[in-house]
Order: structure tokens, then sequence, then C-alpha cells
């Protein structure tokens, strides 16, 4: 296997964008990436576009080809990958292994969602799809509700409090506000997260990740090609993917495909939590962040909520987690999120983060999560990228 | 990269089966795939999973987790990968490539759909949702209509008449009665298919393939591995993959990402279309039929249909087209599609197909297609295999 090397990114803001097609998102995003790449259209061999809900902005199927060919891009293989809210990452790491293979030199990754064009209703119902449908979905349960139910489980068992949980929505808007992309530039108080209107108990309003659009995207190439395009590679060190174990008596308070991802990224970079310098997790609810926190090793299992509280994950702090804003401040456009978190690392690696940039970071790890059924986190993706 | 075998195929019956979920069409083909393997579920180290319909049967996302989870596959990573009637195809690509690249040894693709729990009215308008959504399907278009074009120019461009086309349907009939998975058992003369209903004229009824359940799956191992589960392996001799060239002033009665992932096969596998023994190709209709055998070398441009009439792709011919059935006969679970027709080459290859057995079959192509928009095939997933 080769050694692949991101050298371009970009994203379009993450928001609402009642005024834009899913295609017009895609050709900002992709104009953008091309162009910090430094790759025309042409140069471009094969692509991998994750999207979760095309349905929702009307192309359920070939969404990629219809994406690409905004910017030009016809001809070549395009495959789209789809695994809930992870589907981005699974793009990344499909490029990143038809590159490290040595069938293509070049590819591009692409995550895209269209969201807002949904009613709420309408956009629960389809993320309600993520979970086992026959048995979970059927019986009622959403997002919002497992999570809950999660954070409960979380709070029993370690006496987590709702205040450490709130932290992390506060940091995350603190972030947030410091990333022009972010779909929320405002900041929020403990209290004001705590008096904000409950979702799903213990889970209040700035507990939850918004409804969102947004695209984002990367070139990787090959080791021998980096030269041409960039004199600042960032390096993919490690990759690694899991599913859910589905064990009948699981803790639910503790993902095994977090722990599988990150052991086989930590594994394939060579490193440990402790060679970290940022992380971007997937923090589609507060209690989410808590639980990665400790799965990935930053913090002893349990102890997420004291580490959060204690500023150990704030910029500053000795692993940042979530400078972007994640997906509770920054947005949450399913299918784009695990190519904005490879964004934001790519762009902390070469100290391009301006007012959130973590001094002298050199080793970032991205993780993102899909799905959640049976007492498990259905798909997991992890990467650690270095400078 | 490594030479990868197909250890092991296995699918269902494919036809209606209303009274079977998505998930036990699942656990019936992949405990079948599993047992001709030789292998256990947890040998299996990654799989993909093609699937373009996931809403029609409830799970619109993470499907390849819970259908997996029915035969305890868990934890590995499971991508489910998506390019409408070619996802099958390109789950079993990206399979190849996992092991072809090193990463993993032992990789399993699986193909599955559910479409007759939907109307015809629901499933057509889903798959208008693999054309240009905001364009063509917007504008009411459907695929009986794309192809009905495709074939009125043809017919004019080259002379191609209603029986040549019918013939097709007759051929892939009569090997379907030879196939105890296919759809249809039935045979039909000329006549009868010219006298079928009109659906997009020129084409009938049964120029057209069924609205099919079914699900297909292949095991495939790196060379280092192979002889420890089998003596006869199945090698995957090239791969190729491409999508639509979107030119504006395009003849719609090539498909340019036929002949472009044809070619890389036939390239990688260093042979061309006088090497191939059969094939199974992507015949939705009739004409398609016709095109593929021009575009893929087995006929000039424009004589598929005299070449066809002859006889030449018929079991005995020079060169036997779709031998189980093809997608008129056998049936069409889109995203299932591309397993299957892997399935009958592997079987063919391994002189495991009875009655309708090519006699000394040493090499088989499979050729499948997603999509249609402007004015050229979506995309396309072509296949060399060698025993």
């Amino acid at each position: 296997m080769r050694e692949v090397a991101v050298i371009g990114v970009g994203m379009t803001l993450f928001g609402r964008h009642t005024d834009k097609t899913i295609r017009e998102l895609g050709e900002e995003a992709l104009w953008a990436t091309l162009q910090d790449a430094g790759v025309k259209p042409r140069d471009i061999q094969v692509a991998y576009v994750g999207n979760a809900l095309g349905r929702l902005s009307g192309q359920e199927m070939i969404a990629g080809q219809m994406l690409l060919r905004e910017v030009g891009i016809t001809s070549i293989p395009i495959t789209r990958v789809e695994d809930a809210c992870a589907s981005a990452s699974f793009a990344f790491r499909e490029s990143w292994l038809a590159v490290a293979s040595g069938l293509y030199d070049v590819a591009l990754a692409v995550g895209v969602e269209k969201m807002t064009n949904g009613t709420t209703e309408e956009v629960t119902r389809a993320l309600a799809g993520a979970s086992d449908t026959e048995l979970e979905a059927g019986l009622g349960i959403t997002f919002p509700g497992v999570f809950a139910m999660v954070a409960r489980r979380h709070m029993h068992q370690y006496g987590t409090t709702r205040e450490q949980m709130a932290q992390v929505s506060v940091k995350n808007h603190d972030n947030g506000a410091l990333n022009p992309r972010s779909q929320f530039q405002k900041r929020f108080t403990v209290e004001e997260v705590l008096a904000s209107r409950p979702i799903a108990r213990p889970l209040n309003l700035f507990d939850c990740c918004p409804i969102s659009d947004g695209c984002a995207a990367a070139v990787l190439v090959a080791k021998d090609l980096v030269s041409r395009y960039t004199t600042r590679p960032i390096w993919i060190a490690g990759s690694g993917q899991a599913s859910g174990a589905f064990e009948p008596a699981a803790d639910i308070t503790i993902f095994k495909p977090t722990l599988m991802a990150s052991r086989a990224a930590y594994t394939m970079a060579g490193m440990g939590p402790e060679d970290i310098d940022l992380a971007e997790v997937h923090d589609c609810f507060t209690i989410a962040e808590v639980i990665h926190t400790e799965d990935l090793g930053f913090a002893p299992k349990g102890e997420g909520g004291p580490f959060i509280q204690g500023g150990n994950t704030a910029i500053g702090g000795p692993i940042p987690i979530n400078t972007s804003g994640g997906l509770l401040a920054k947005g949450h456009p399913v299918g784009a999120t695990g190519l904005a978190q490879i964004v934001e690392i790519v762009e902390q690696l070469r100290g391009q983060s301006a007012s959130r940039q973590v001094e002298g970071a050199k080793v970032g790890l991205a993780m993102c999560l899909g799905g959640f059924m049976h007492s498990d986190a259905g798909t997991v993706a992890a990467h650690i990228l270095k400078s």
C-alpha cells in the first residue's frame, strides 16, 4: 500500500441554503477544493461521493455523477457510498484505498447533503432510517430518543452531570463562533443550554445538532505525485472502520465500533491517543462527544464529563476537540460531515485556522459515526492525519 | 496489486418474494454464498453491500449492517455502495480493490433489493431517480421512455428491426427457462414479443425487464489464501468502471461508459472481445443488449441486431450472452443484478450450469449499467473473470 496525502480541501458554509440546489452547493465546494489542491477537473481519476439522504433533495441515485458534472468531472469512475452520518468518512476512506492500492494516483472525496428542504418531521423520519427500521424505528424511536437513553445510562453509571454535557455545547459553540463556515456563530452559557427547550430528556435543544445543508471535499494523491502539487501535504497516517457488534447485553455507554475503528487507525499510524494534537468527533448530541472522548482514549471510561468540564478539550487545552464547532455549532449535513472534519484537521495541521488555531498541531484525528442500532453504534470511521 | 479470486457465490431465486423481508432474502443468499465458499461468517474481514432503493423496503440507510447481522457478520467494516442498477457491480469492484490492495484478505460482496412491495407507479417513480431528476425526471421521463428513444434512433441509424430486438427477449427467456433461479420460466416467440402490450413504443412489455426481489453475493480472497478454500478459484482478470461523458451532441446509440469500462477491463486482463467465451450484460430493455453487444466489441457498431438474429449470442453460438436469462427473464432486483451476473459467470466457468452450460467456457465478462442521463449511460462497471 502506498502512502497517500491530502493536497487540497474545501467546503461550503454549513447552514440553511434555501436559495441553493444541492448541485450549486457541490459546485461551490468542488471549485474551492480543486483550487486549494491546484488540480484541474481533468486531473481527477476517481471519485467517491458520500450522500445519505439524496431523496430529500430529489436525486436519490447516481447523485455523484450529477454533482461532479457541474465542474466538468465526467467519464471517470464515480461511486456513491452511504452509511448514514458516516457517509463522507467512508467516501474519504475509499478514496484513500483507491490511491493507496496503486490503482489511481489522484482521487476526489466528496460529501454532500441538502436537508432543509424537508420538514423537521420528514427529516427526523428519514434519519430514523439509520436505526433498525424493522424493529426500532418501527416502534417510534428517533435519534434524540436513542441518545437520551445513552445519556441517562452514562449519568447513572458514571455520575456524569447535565452541566458536563452542556459544557460540550458551550465549548463547541465557542469554537463555532470562531469559524466563519459554522452554521451558528452564537455563544451560549451552560445555564442557557440547560434552559433550552427539552427535546428528549435529559437532552435539550442546544444538546442537539441542527438540520443543515452543505458540501465538503478533499483531493488525495499518491506520495510520488505530491511534490507536483504542494509543499505542505497532509498525510493519511491511519484509517480504520468498524461496524456494531450488536451484542444483546452490550453496555450502551461504550460504542464498540469506535474502539475498533480507532484501534485500527492508531495501529496503522503507529500512534496512540497521546500522540493526537486535536480531534474532530461526531458530536451529534452532547453525550456523544463525552463518549467519543472516552472511547478514543483521551479520557478514561466514565471520566469524559469531568474531563471536558475541566477545559481539557477546549482550544488551548491538552486535546482540543471539535475546534470547528463540531456538528453542534458548525452544523450537520449528514452526508457531508465526515469530510468537513477532514477539512478542519487539514487546515489546522497547515496552520490556517486563524483565531481557532491549535498551536503546533502536527497530528489530528477525525472520527465519524453512522447509525445506532441494538445498543451499539452502527458504523464508525476514524482517520489520523499528520503534517 | 494482488491477484484476487472468487471462491464462492450464491443467490436467491429472483422474482416476487412477497412472503419474505429483505433481510430474509439476504440470509438465504448469504448462507448459500458462505457455504459455497467454505468460509464461516467470522472469516469475512470486510464487506460491500450494493443496494439502490432501500427505502422501498424501509431500511434506507446502514442496510448492509442490518443485512449481514442476520448471518452473524458484525463488527467488520461494512460499506453500502449505490449507483442505481450498477450498485452490486460496484460493491464487487470495491471488494476486489479492498483485497487487491493488500488491506484485507477475505471480502464479501453483496447485492440486494426488494422492489415488489412498492406499486408499479412507486417503483417507476423511484427508478426515474436514476436519471437527472432536476431536468429529465422532472419533465416526466422514465426509463422505458429513455430506452424507447434509444431504440428509435438505433433503428433509424442502422436499420435495426423490431424483430431483431424481440429476438433478444426470445433468447433470454429461452435461457431463463433453463435457469431454476430465473423469475420467468416461460418461452416466447418473436411474434408473441411483438404482440405484447406496448409500454413505450417501439418497446413492448416483453422488451422490458420486470420488477423483482432478490439477493446475490460472492466471496473474494487474495491469491495466497485460495488454496485453503478451493481447488477451483475463478480469477478476477480485469475490472473497469466509467461514468457518462455527458457530451451535448452525443450519439445515443453508443454508451461511452461501456466503451471506457470494458476497455479498462480488457487492458487489465490483457484480453480482447475475441477472448471472451460468454457474457452477462445489462439487458434492462432488449435494445440495451443490442447496444452492449456492439459496445463490448462482440459485433461491429450498428450490426448488433443482425448479429443477435443470426444466433451468434445464443447458447451454442460463438459468444453466448445472458445465459442466465438476463434481466429480461431472470429478473432485475436492481441493487442485486451486478452480483447475479457474477454468480452466473462463476458457475459457468466452473462447469456447473447444467442444461445451459457453455461448453469449454474459460473466460467470462459481466457488464452492468446504472442510470442514463443527458444522452449517455450514467455509469458502467465491467469485469472479466477466468477459470
